[in-house]
């Protein structure tokens, strides 16, 4: 039997990037969107809805969101209240309203997954790498991003960074009379390791983490060329999140 | 306080390489050294023995084995009948004789490995394989060796293939109408997936699993430049083994 | 002064795109579109003509072409004895076709480019390719593709096995008694070298050259995401040709 | 015929090394050696002199030194002056001094080769960079070490750039408002493109630059593990300069 789903933010990019996959896969049935700016009524026999109030009582299991920040935090209530298992892909929210949504979803018994990353390729690299840093404490990591990118390092190489720090042991790598005759030439420093960031046309976003110890090396690389990359990551959240009888934060939890 | 090795097969190439290596590691202790056929007595003050015999009672906890296949399996029985943890990268042991041994360590309580393969670069890499393909069911394998290697594909690109079909859901990749216009271009199938091996002097020993799916793709890569690669490897199952209170085989068991 | 461009075919995937291009380059004018089958009689100001005889005279000097096999030759024929250097994408011309319109751009002393690759990296390769092996004579191909392609190896890379052929001795190369123990493992040989096809979700056309040698490797990749790429090698041949006075077959004659 | 030819400096581990090399090719005849310190008075039947005064008249054609800064100079006017080719492997000669040996080399219509790099991968590698420049100002250099290495950026590294820049026109790189979170990130700048340093153990020596532009990347690499590799250098320069009557400074003249 299929899962019922509802998509929160449908006409969004991620939103209608996650309609074609649910319409895509015959474990799931689409069966109902929300969008409280919508004019249509239904779409390809879906109805749609204006103001989540209608949706109280509706068949579904899931809940998916793709909303915005202010409204996120009560859709992923509504949706615990109301039965539907939440699979929230918006950020933005603290960690005491995900502690809060968490308890609602344990009183509720309710599965759900708030994610900020939906790549399961990117939280894999993650995993690994922080598995790989307990045996080889030496290591660099390099990002590589189209050139529009403003911030350096990116985002999810400081998170790689972060998981890596807590299961490696500490050590200042290079060598100690180490010199730069071009400031900037090894890296950012974060935790005695070093984070080089790449920007050029034509990539999307990248990420390599280059382990070294004496005679091997082992490399992890994720490439992301496209958004749909994501869907693989809400599809493996739908199909668990029925399973499970609390909601979790991150993806990492559910692989 | 130190651990007390023995080293077995000392004079051998991984023997020798083993005998630097703990004596380069403050926390081991070089106690002991077994070759039938050693004429000097002592090594840098370290009292080498002709037969094992000899070394009962011998106050050691650790007996690293690098000898000969006909030999290993008497050896890993006598350190644990002497309450040696064995560290054994001899290959060539049944499966009657790891089940006996195995017992055997459960018996007098001691930890114990047999590897056959010591490069924790090349373990982990095989663990984190199986692990992305239960999410990514589409993958090839590339390994890479220097021009004098005899067999394609390599055992350990065997190995890494019969460990992601235990997790992948089974799948025949490439297009349905898929055609070699030369032939072998697609590489060897294995399950419905290919490897390729490539050959090129200036090579040592490197291997790349690619997973793709749509919108992204996730690469591991090992590169093994030297025997002292799996010294890594011995360090950890030496300093392992005291801590267990069974032999295992493989030393993945005890990452 | 900026180069005053024709673009037939422009109601193509290319020559839509290359509309796209000359409009946002201020070194270059869009001046006329040509297609037979265009009911607009104008796009943003610039004229659409149905029939190319309405072109004799016209003011330009570059007559783009991405039409069909069919009448391309008619039109690079009618491009020249008009005076407009042509740069040319279509495929399929005969050799009689394209020595016969060599010989007619050097009467007329004009430029022109016919090219099956427009993507300068691609070609790059091949040319760096091509000399790399003059000095390391061991070398395989990986080209990796998205897993709809049905031919295997890709057309560009039996074209760069080609023109490495050409300045490689001649050499058979991988151990005299290697052995695939699954067939195919070491991929197609070509004179004495090997290919191997990768196709996977997610990729889109990918090649690396992989040269090995004793104690260096070299390696050469090129990345094709988008068919956007071609525009900058269509770019070179509009400014290159103008300053030409024969007409080229292959972007590589223009590098 | 085969080339017959003195190596100064045999007792080094590059002399040495070439006298490996030159022994095990057919077309090489080992007739001389020179060290002023040696002892020996034969290696395998090669006479072994300790002072080039007494090689004067002697029977080759090819002088390779692996000598000191202190007498390369000295020696390798000593070579043209007799009639042997020089292949000088040792740094340190001024503008005048290899502008003074050229003139000499044309005067005595002898070829010659004084190349600061012998590694002809990695000078291919300088070569393709800077041609690809021309075409795809966007690019990143990410030179890879030991850890043991004290300057970053390489030699290599910073000679590459430097090729770069001749080709390429002059472009700064990135997104107008990028921001480094973490302070060198971004690497070094050199004419507005980056260069990365990365340090770990088991690498040792490596260089990549990739190149990026709409849709498209190039990526070139070289990989150095071993001293051997300069020697095809070495060789390529023996038979190159026996057909030469010029001095040149630096491999990429002969390849």
């Amino acid at each position: 039997m299929s899962i019922k789903v509802i998509i929160a933010g449908f006409k969004g990019k991620m939103g209608s990037t996650a309609v074609d996959m649910v319409k895509g896969d015959a474990d799931l049935q689409l069966v109902a969107l929300l969008d409280p700016f919508a004019i249509e009524k239904e779409v390809d026999g879906v109805p749609v809805f204006n103001d989540k109030a209608d949706l109280v009582g509706f068949d579904a299991q899931v809940w998916v969101d793709f909303t915005i920040p202010k409204v996120a935090y009560e859709n992923t209530r509504f949706a615990l209240e109301n039965g539907f298992a939440p699979v929230v892909g918006t950020t933005g929210f603290t960690e005491e309203q995900i502690t809060e949504l968490t308890d609602l979803s344990v009183q509720k018994q309710l599965g759900g997954l708030i994610a900020p990353n939906f790549a399961i390729g990117a939280i894999l690299l993650m995993e690994f790498a922080a598995k790989a840093a307990k045996y080889f404490p030496d290591l660099e990591i390099i990002e590589l991003h189209h050139d529009k990118k403003k911030d350096a390092p990116s985002g999810t190489a400081i998170k790689t960074a972060e998981l890596i720090r807590e299961t490696r042991s500490y050590k200042k790598q290079g060598a100690e009379d180490e010199e730069e005759t071009l400031g900037g030439a090894r890296g950012a420093e974060f935790d005695g390791f070093r984070i080089h960031s790449v920007r050029l046309p034509g990539l999307v976003a990248h990420q390599e983490v280059i382990f070294g110890a004496e005679g091997q090396g082992l490399t992890l690389r994720h490439d992301s060329y496209d958004r749909i990359s994501f869907m693989s990551g809400v599809n493996l959240g739908i199909k668990e999140v029925v399973k499970r009888v609390q909601l979790v934060y991150g993806l990492e939890h559910l692989l």
